[in-house]
């Protein structure tokens, strides 16, 4: 608005240049940091090294616990490059009727379903990845291969599981699924044990933390009360947001679900008299709040009404309501610089 | 402190300069934006135009559902320009005991309660707006006439209403409640049903949101539940800031209720023995929390004991108690750079 | 990882200067402020004058109200300097397994607890300050002196007290309480009545807020109830960041307990059956999460069961659970930037 400055040549100008200390390393802010030349000074952890002495998959020797009389629900989940994500692949912002300018594509990481036996891809490698559900009751299995040229891992929230199983790096008290280097596979075992039951969400902890989350590795999780009616319609919302450091973009994109601005973000369709259940989660540096237009449901648990709710990194909700209320409709965060940086979509009730 | 340099010229010199993305436009995040300058770009969406050219007032075309046998609450409202709005009028902060050096008057927004027919005003354009309020059962219409040279609109949390009154911008499928240009009147048609009871918000979402609402368009919705008691002393306060984008001085306000700093913000009153409520909102690009001193309260449908609770964009809330405490109290923001730049005032207990 | 530029030369270079406002004056947020050379010009308020002509120890004429069949739980408590507080003293992030680079020491303020009458210190000046507890219906007396070149204060959250033991300044309203000078001593009077069980905080409120507070001047206020079993295990979590404003160091260190980087942050001890008590209170500028790996527990009041929660400055809360899980877990600030930057712990279950 101010002369011929653009976005990009702004940030430059004024040194948009900033240190940030990530993985353990300092990045610049400003520009896509090397990942992957980056996990090359990575020391693999001791106890990763003797399994691999040994020559023993470590997915093989762990313990699962009281798993024996529960079915398992099994995933073969890769993570993978994404070529170029587009986080705007309409060009355009419908909230505000107007292009988005600039590039908006970047090479990005997800996570990709394949069948059982990674026998063949169930769709893309996507951002976020694919839904791992389960029942209570249910031992989840996860079979994890890293096509990546980092380490990267699967830590889950909310489940039971050992501390082998909980996919976080740990300096030199790393377990095996802690550190699954490229082309290596490891099984997850976790238990949706009573009092696990809700809305969670997985994403990478290993030693790149969080750059291979910011670019893609993160997910949803969703564990079924089997005593409660299952909505008719679920949606998943995961708030968060693709940074220069990622992108090597210079500018923000406030994401929901891998994609920036209204027509782009997922489009939710429901009818009037649907048990609505939208899964809201936040997993970037910042505070959200998740907002509907026309709507209102009670806090979980608290039972309080409300239709504005904050979330911060790494906090999953539940907002569930019987639709009655039919029309065109926005879902955002109501921090209005994530709103105006792409962080709503529509929400259509016929 | 460190020499002569004055919080206006350090951010002119280290250059306070930063692009920020606000009405679908960037702007410059330390100047003042032209927001009348920037909505003549604006094109009249489609629906508009459409019920323009029909001569029709829309508002005589909505549809107002089951309205016929609830008791219909008029406001009569008119957003205006506030010639000179002063955030700190006494020019002391008493919290610190001091002077508040610098211009803290610009040019604002504010919503002006007139009576029947816009015959007359019944105070002047304030920030936040006129409480709105209603009791479970009510319809509440609101005819709302802009004057100002940007298209506006009341957007209401909370309450029911169909998808046309909900006062929101929507690009090409904007309805003409979310476009009401200079001059115009709409009148909205909200319902209070069971479950919309409660404390909320209402503010502008129009084409060029959030400037209007960084200027002060935005203000409290209250809706009573009948079979509940009313509290003997109601306080509203609504957080949020003036910053440069609004203000076009080079510094930011912290502000409850349009004011910055203690005995410029609202002096709360109440006696032992009291029901008090304080209806509490978050509204700018910030998270704050409210604490009160010598005070707690049971959080809204939880129950848990509270003196501090922390709010997002959007988010409203009730802290209810009987008053046993006399003094002088402070209400304030515990994030400490807000509390220092004025979000902070006095609650005076007898 | 870009050449040869360190931490601290970075921010230098890019001018890290900034301006913020805090203790009523403008301070540079890239230098340690001087506290008490700032403390010079603050002017004595006038109810702290008149008891000091009248030569009166404040603490000899408040009222205690209705703490006459109350138990005293008294405490004896100092404001003293902490020549060389080190945030980092094993140099170690355990996390990533890394040395952490650069200065780590700087002079701070501790809380210092004494046996009756300042007999004898019971442990050195901590960060943060000696928990202070009591059980419902408990008087809290809180003998308190300062020994810090500025005035300090104690302010408790959540328990009940009249206007002038809130240990707030309040400018020319400023009680004896809310201005302790270099040397004098004051006493806090509390109660634990029925309504303030729970867990809080308490931190100093004086003239020079939040400057000592940065430096280290919080600590745990915990109230009982005696219907209610105690925890087997208790931890006390404050989340808070160390600042260049505090510390002179260019760099941020965002700390549990004044520490950063598993390893100097406590590490924490349970066994398998423990009832376990997480208390965790965030108290800066920022808004954290608090998250442990493979745990799970009931939101306070609500029954949400989490295991990630976000929390503002001020807030408290508590995180109960039956230990369930043994291994080797992380706790930490799901804020990625603040967990890389110190903002995590271990926590060891057998």
């Amino acid at each position: 608005m101010k002369g011929p400055l653009g976005r990009r040549e702004f940030f430059a100008d004024a040194g948009g240049l900033a240190l940030c200390t990530l993985a353990g390393v300092e990045v610049l802010s400003n520009e896509r940091a090397d990942v992957e030349g980056l996990a090359q000074g990575i020391e693999v952890p001791p106890k990763v090294l003797a399994a691999q002495e040994r020559g023993q998959n470590p997915a093989t020797t762990q313990t699962v616990f009281a798993a024996t009389t529960r079915a398992a629900r099994e995933y073969w989940i890769r993570a993978e490059p994404i070529k170029r994500w587009d986080m705007v692949p309409t060009g355009r912002d419908e909230m505000m009727g107007k292009k988005v300018k600039g590039k908006t594509t970047f090479p990005a990481y997800g996570y990709r379903p394949y069948s059982a036996g990674f026998a063949e891809p169930l769709g893309p490698a996507s951002i976020p990845g694919p839904l791992i559900e389960g029942t209570v009751g249910d031992t989840i299995i996860v079979h994890f291969q890293n096509k990546l040229g980092t380490p990267v891992t699967i830590h889950p929230h909310g489940v039971l599981y050992s501390a082998d199983m909980d996919g976080a790096y740990k300096g030199k008290f790393t377990d095996p699924g802690g550190f699954i280097q490229k082309n290596e596979t490891f099984d997850y075992v976790w238990e949706a044990v009573e009092g696990t039951q809700g809305f969670w969400i997985y994403h990478d902890h290993g030693p790149m933390d969080p750059l291979p989350l910011y670019k893609g590795l993160f997910g949803p999780l969703l564990i079924r009360d089997p005593g409660q009616p299952r909505p008719t319609k679920e949606f998943f919302c995961g708030f968060h947001s693709f940074l220069p450091v990622a992108t090597g973009i210079n500018a923000a994109f406030q994401c929901i679900n891998g994609r920036a601005y209204a027509g782009n973000t997922p489009t939710f369709r429901s009818n009037v008299g649907d048990d609505v259940a939208f899964y809201v989660y936040a997993i970037d540096d910042d505070f959200h709040t998740f907002h509907v237009h026309g709507h209102r449901w009670k806090a979980e648990g608290s039972g309080a009404v409300i239709d504005n709710v904050t979330l911060g990194p790494g906090d999953s909700l539940t907002a569930r309501f019987i639709e009655d209320n039919p029309g065109r409709w926005f879902y955002h965060c109501h921090v209005f610089s994530h709103l105006h940086l792409g962080m709503n979509g529509w929400y259509l009730v016929e």
